[in-house]
């Protein structure tokens, strides 16, 4: 099991527009209603797990989703003001240093197509990227999600690098 | 992004019989001469680093290596105690609850082909699964090593979730 081979530690022109243009759309967010959170210290975990089940996800134990984020080194949210209710959650975990892994990526469906899920996405890998110097940055995604993160500069099986994952039950079968 | 969709919680037979087997297989490695750690406190992080590199990693700080470690759940390692060196490791990252990802498993070419990787990727599944209630498990593979990962249990893209790299080189050609 390989690094995933970016040895190019210095920021690219891609990192640079997106790190300059990111504090404009969250400006213009804000003027929509929108706040954008670092911490999980107001997130309603009961309405986050909502969403999380209306866009296909298994339901997980609160209290277990608590535990999760506390051991998750990123996570942004983004807040509806009207209501104080998350509309969009992200997160990675990983070693704070070379590897990072970004898990339950949500935008509420009453809130998609509106650009929530693009902007929460290129602030986290602006974080992950520019503030933390984490260059593998890895996702798991489903077929009909793959090019909305292509599109963010992510790619499928690079250099023949294969996703893995386990299963008990395929190996039995 | 999705959660693998593992809902089924219960041990399969599978991961009974590597956890009844772990014991037998280490005692029979500590005759031959090696020794099972759970900590980095003993391991040698420079000489890890070699072999690292001996396999086609690149060559990476040991001190940042050390703060990855630091920042890491699960850790293995097989010491060979005539020299007291690592020669074979693993270890993985995630959120204590539901996700772990594997990174860095590594044998040193010199102690490959009798058994070592294969005993420590199981006793590192068998740590995740029955220890921690962690079922989804993923790792990225080199093409030349995804053989060996199926046979541990391992599947590429299953159910179409495709694992996806950051890349901002990728982008921009």
């Amino acid at each position: 099991m390989d690094e995933f081979r970016l040895t190019e530690h210095k920021l690219f022109d891609r990192e640079r527009e997106i790190a300059d243009s990111l504090p404009a759309i969250f400006a213009i967010l804000q003027t929509r209603g929108f706040n954008l959170h670092r911490t999980f210290t107001n997130l309603d975990l009961n309405h986050l797990n909502t969403i999380f089940v209306s866009v296909g996800f298994p339901k997980r134990d609160p209290e277990k989703i608590k535990i999760a984020l506390q051991h998750t080194d990123s996570l942004l949210w983004i807040e509806y003001t009207k209501t104080q209710k998350p509309v969009a959650f992200a997160r990675a975990t990983g070693d704070g240093v070379f590897n990072a892994i970004i898990w339950d990526v949500v935008v509420d469906p009453s809130f998609q197509g509106i650009g929530l899920g693009k902007a929460l996405m290129e602030r986290l890998v602006e974080e992950l990227v520019v503030e933390k110097g984490i260059w593998n940055i890895g996702l798991y995604a489903e077929g009909r999600v793959v090019g909305f993160y292509r599109d963010l500069g992510f790619a499928a099986d690079p250099d023949g690098i294969r996703g893995m994952v386990y299963s008990s039950k395929q190996k039995k079968t």
